[in-house]
């Protein structure tokens, strides 16, 4: 039996790097099967989602993925605008998506609440990404990305950059890194650094740098990870404005990094990437998310299948 | 040819005791079959949702059933606040969406509005909910539940309690209850008592009793069903918080029911049934919830399959 | 190879007459088919779908067509209204749909959008509405419907009535008729007349006359094409009131048509044509609709299918 048979998958803290290695020997897998031999892998099953925020790539990134397989999805794209809750909790609502799927994607805006979800349902509960830390699935696709394109990620030098603060993205992100032998250089402006207290475990395994500035770092970097700034965050615009600038990745940016970096980006992309970075060799963001739906159907796979695939 | 081949369901008042049995028969069948076998049974098919009013219950419920036939759903989820319809009349959209589908599901604030909806389509209607009376595949989905749970219908003692002046499940039920030899006890704020006019047909095949006071028979009943109490029913809220404790069944409630009475509730539930009651063995409202996709699903297989399945 | 297969759906300007009775011949292939053989065409395919404008009808088409096809899709419904978009590019929003699906579907409000949209997706694009002037799939379904109700296009006298300025489909309508030897008669208020601009291309190659009464061609015509007249377009409702009686389709309207002409409406209706119309032969608006259907299927099994289908 593999291990995620029916198994809930609710924090990165629960995912060692034995078991994101078989998650993404699954992911190579699904990538190379036949398109009819892979749609056997969930024929006939349900995926129940769940979003009391909307995500349309997380929720359309699953529902590609159980597609992929030869399964269904159905559930509620955007729960908190949709009259119909009419203040169920969330045991009940999560009870009784469980009757009508065969495995469930949760989003949720508060800490705990899938490992919650997954304690009142009766089938596996996948955190689609939840409070202010936790976005599992994420980091699987960041670090299967890495993986896939660098050959490797032990070794690389990885610089994180943007609003670091209030992401959830990364903290999962680095949490997952803490599992692999990697340099990690944080960069953001002074108010949106990395919360200490998110952090505190995971300095014990990861040793990284906090900078504002990338100069530092950029020509050493393999692997450029950058999130969004978002305006909203910051005190005044004339802060914003700011540092905006020193945050967006341009093709001038691009110039001094090495040759063979990527460039990744949880997406949405707003500014801070400019446009003109996407047809470069060092663009794989895009790739990311098609990465992202190949780990969701491997993970899917082994959570609905006794022996895996 | 199967009688429900084609056939609409618009009303309780189109099922008969026989009818009511073969759909029961049927949902025995479906919850038994081999998930591939039953998977045959709407392959290709497609069911198509009209929902004035938000339900999500009620729509997944039938989304799941269709998938686990092997068809597929697709519809307006919240046509109301949908900006979509322009204005489009009640019939044209019916009639659109009978091109699109096999089947429809209809929920509307209007009685009538289904029966209207069957006229016009040239596909089967199935009433999802309309007006203040008619539910009848929530009634369906109850009385199976009592059946399975007590394996008879016959000869039981039934509380119904709550808000029994608005809620159309109540309305639905209790015409289905007058099938059978049941004793009912409807108990209800003196506000809230069944509407005269809409159980005078009632009344001349099902006789119940009427109290503000669950206590006089609480330790006799075979089923309790428990509906939603609205705050928002009671001119003021002084009004509703005098009646609120006297609905809320607790374990303390619970003590004085029969060992093996069993607890329905149509969900979702608030606050009128406590937590703790849900880990007893007298609370059914889950399961009555999963038979809900059965029932659902026997009732489109026997629409769509001219020799049933 | 066929000439359709991973090409775009732009413009029905990119549409000549050979293209469309090639689209013509597999639609009536379609219609024709077994449905278990039908469901084989575009069977593991997923149909994405980005609709920034609301348009129950042109989705649920294509939902319908591509689940006739053995296939799935997923999207969002009403972007502008989805919080979930974040201020995300319509080219980043495109290029993620594209990793998610066989084939995309966009309805926009800008023109040229969908043109956009297909330079930067790696899946075709079809597009389901844009701007003020196209509506490629909506003249297909248009034009298929005059051929199998009229069995010919050539030697037809059409006329088109109603806001001749506003709608999209008018255009796309007129532009394909101009591959056809057909007489057209374009009837409207004053103040809603087609737009200049928009027919000086169209009028290279199809000559109409324009009118504000439909009396002096109403006897002659085989198709009449009724389109809504929306009241907000008037500068006061005085001026709507006047003109709106003229403009209403009924009985006595259809008194002066010629016996076996037709009605045709793109959907939805208001008061344009009146219900007492409906059940005559001459209505043909819901056949419309359903070829709608049947056009789309036939669109993406051509894209989907390297040799047709």
């Amino acid at each position: 039996m593999n291990e995620f048979f029916q198994k809930d998958i609710i924090s990165v803290r629960d995912l060692d790097k034995q078991k994101l290695e078989t998650i993404f020997d699954a992911t190579e897998k699904i990538i190379q099967m036949d398109p009819n031999q892979r749609r056997e892998i969930a024929r006939g099953k349900t995926l129940g989602y769940l979003f009391f925020e909307p995500s349309t790539r997380t929720r359309l990134s699953f529902q590609a993925a159980i597609a992929s397989l030869g399964g269904t999805s159905l559930g509620i794209a955007d729960i908190a605008s949709s009259s119909a809750q009419k203040g169920e909790s969330l045991a009940d609502t999560v009870k009784i998506m469980s009757i009508y799927s065969d495995v469930l994607v949760l989003r949720h805006n508060l800490d705990g609440s899938s490992r919650f979800a997954a304690e009142v349902s009766t089938k596996p509960v996948i955190n689609g990404g939840s409070g202010t830390e936790e976005h599992p699935t994420q980091a699987i696709q960041d670090l299967f990305t890495i993986r896939k394109e660098k050959k490797k990620i032990d070794g690389l030098k990885i610089g994180i950059i943007g609003d670091l603060k209030y992401g959830r993205t990364v903290y999962s992100l680095l949490y997952a890194l803490g599992h692999y032998d990697v340099e990690v250089h944080l960069i953001s402006p002074e108010t949106l650094k990395v919360r200490p207290d998110s952090v505190y475990e995971i300095k014990k395994r990861l040793s990284f740098t906090e900078s504002t500035n990338i100069d530092e770092y950029i020509d050493d970097l393999d692997v450029l990870y950058v999130t969004r700034i978002q305006k909203e965050r910051f005190p005044d615009e004339e802060e914003y404005l700011k540092v905006k600038g020193s945050y967006v990745i341009g093709l001038d940016m691009l110039q001094k990094m090495k040759d063979n970096a990527i460039i990744l980006h949880p997406l949405p992309r707003l500014e801070e990437i400019s446009t003109d970075v996407d047809n470069t060799k060092q663009a794989k963001y895009f790739e990311q998310a098609e990465y992202g739906k190949y780990t969701r159907a491997a993970l899917l796979g082994l959570i609905l299948n006794r022996d895996g695939f």
